[in-house]
């Protein structure tokens, strides 16, 4: 029962890419589910700081599901995607696929997380989000939609 | 806003208690996100394998609260009571506290979170929790309890 | 010709508490006889901080005994005892006992170790630890073994 | 003089994508040679490896290029593009560029290396590369070109 | 009061010589004394190993001493001496010196310890050092300080 | 084909010398490259700011060779050899030689390169090796050679 990536990240590039090696592995063998959350967790805060232009720091992560184990010398793809950007919070959906011995073509769902962050300034106090920032971000965001669309005809 | 440690774990043991290094920061400095992460799957899986008495792995985290962050030099100690006992599946709720600078008296709760955790065998297949194992878990529990209450009067 | 741990250490809680990983093995396959210094210092440092409430840095350690090797998945608990306090000098006795597979009920003595450290400033000079934290830590410990006796009876 | 990552990258998705952290810093507080140096090397040897189908070992480099220090906290990508494919050997340029503060949309090339890579079997003896694979990766390549130059029109 | 190597490692090799780096930090920003400690056990067991010809375990150190700091930067040296050779055991004595930001001309001895290791066979039970290795390395010894006489005539 | 190390390096200290461990290796169970290059890295650092008596920033690595694996539990030297001073830029060849299983006696040639360092300020900006320090280093360099001849004599 192995899962594709959701539609949505079919054209956009991961966040973080990386490739499993054996200090990564829990007392099984497997990589550790802890490397895979810190992975999660990193990747979606790139994607949000990228909106907020400034540091942000994590404060829940509503949904974690683990579907696959990830092994030694899969290449692990994260990819992250904005859900909601509220005045000094972003929630970042965030997917991980692997490639198996990390030549394999198909790229597998292994696992997926809801991350909420709050954009903090250098004494890590909550920051507004600019509504500029906002609205560029909006803007990227139609214009790939617009391509994607294109590239279907 | 500081937060206590639920009442629950006062007369327990932690499930993992860890001083932490400058080699477990983020780019700002702080103990990151992705090493308290780690740590409280570990903690989870370590309360779920003593009454399994076998492998666990990771299947979700429901719920990650981040209250506080985590300093260079704190004690942290990961607390873990299982929640639900299913047919192969044990979901365990994990709280973090920290001693900062390792001395201080006051234990701040930092984080939260319940993890569900499945029981495999060696090739990594569900296995079912054998009723013994639930029995004596329920009983410990209890006797748990009643020493808690005894204490109190 | 497995050893317990020290009477002592029955009703207390350890001051580190950790699951070993692959990363922490030697060229051998076990877990590194440095891995296993490195958290009888740590422990001992903790101890050793929590009376003196300031930083120590370790002078000596005058007796490291290692009666069990250590495996990967073992469950390592690490207890410290004050057993001198001096003028500037803290001295720790530590005992690393370990849960095989990280859920066997038994805690299988590992190490143990006399280690000495010093109370010092921000500028690494000795410092005087103050009368009064000696007596709160005679007086803790006094009632801690009231209380032990208590439950014997 | 900052320069720019080669034109050909453009179009092409990173074969590893990392973000920087304080515990690859070297005594100067720089992100370490060694670690750019490391990364360098896995993203050839994934990108070799997707060529070869199996598993491939560093042979030469025979120019590594340092442009730009890299800081803790900047994202980098490392590109690789097959300079030549021989026998048994497959030759990769990798380029590496940096987001500075993981979020500065200019990726500004810090590194460069020509990597060279031997297909090798389990027993890690040179193991020819088939031709139905180079032919592959040749049709891929040109089907990449057209695209990039229809994108262009 | 710093002090120097001493007179018997003159003319020696040290058995590990190591750059400290910021991820080997403890909290206080210093080079950790279970860094330290590591390296000692690794470095005597490395000249135990050489005389035994096979796999060494440690058993015990009997005395560790920590005369001054080390720092990030700092360029480590270890060096180990047999002081004896039984049945089964080895003890080495060694001393780590260091040279400050890894150019100064002066090694300034920081550490010093005797540590007892065990020569074991795959299954880590205790192996007689055969008469032939010990003569062997009787007769390195004394060539060694002819060599060591020789040069300073 | 095992190569022999160079004859220049005979008569050496190594700059580095260090113990592999199982946290080093790649997804092949072998000591990664990457890992390899580091301690090049490294190595050919130290002795170029041996010479400069600053801090030294690599800037390019003309020519890396791998000629044999490196595996867990081998001893790792790392020779360096300074092949041109320029007016702010330092050239070393460095080479590494394994002894298998740490206590073997042969030291089997496995990597050579040759890096070029440039000496830095505090700002990173190249700064000029004063002649003095150049001529120190050909002094230190003859008397080793002379005392090399007369040890053949």
């Amino acid at each position: 029962m192995e899962e594709e990536l959701s539609h949505f990240f079919g054209n956009y590039e991961p966040a973080l890419k990386l490739l499993t090696m054996p200090r990564d592995t829990n007392s099984a063998g497997d990589i550790s589910g802890g490397w895979i959350m810190t992975q999660v967790d990193t990747a979606g805060a790139i994607v949000a700081s990228q909106v907020a232009r400034c540091r942000v720091v994590t404060i829940a992560v509503t949904n974690f599901l683990f579907k696959q184990p990830v092994f030694v010398g899969d290449l692990v793809s994260c990819y992250g995607k904005i859900e909601k950007i509220g005045r000094t919070s972003i929630t970042v959906h965030v997917e991980v696929c692997v490639q198996r011995n990390r030549f394999e073509d198909r790229c597998i769902k292994v696992t997926e997380a809801t991350v909420v962050y709050v954009a903090v300034d250098e004494e890590r106090r909550p920051r507004e989000i600019p509504q500029n920032l906002k609205d560029m971000y909006i803007e990227k965001e139609n214009s790939a939609k617009i391509t994607e669309r294109g590239q279907r005809t």
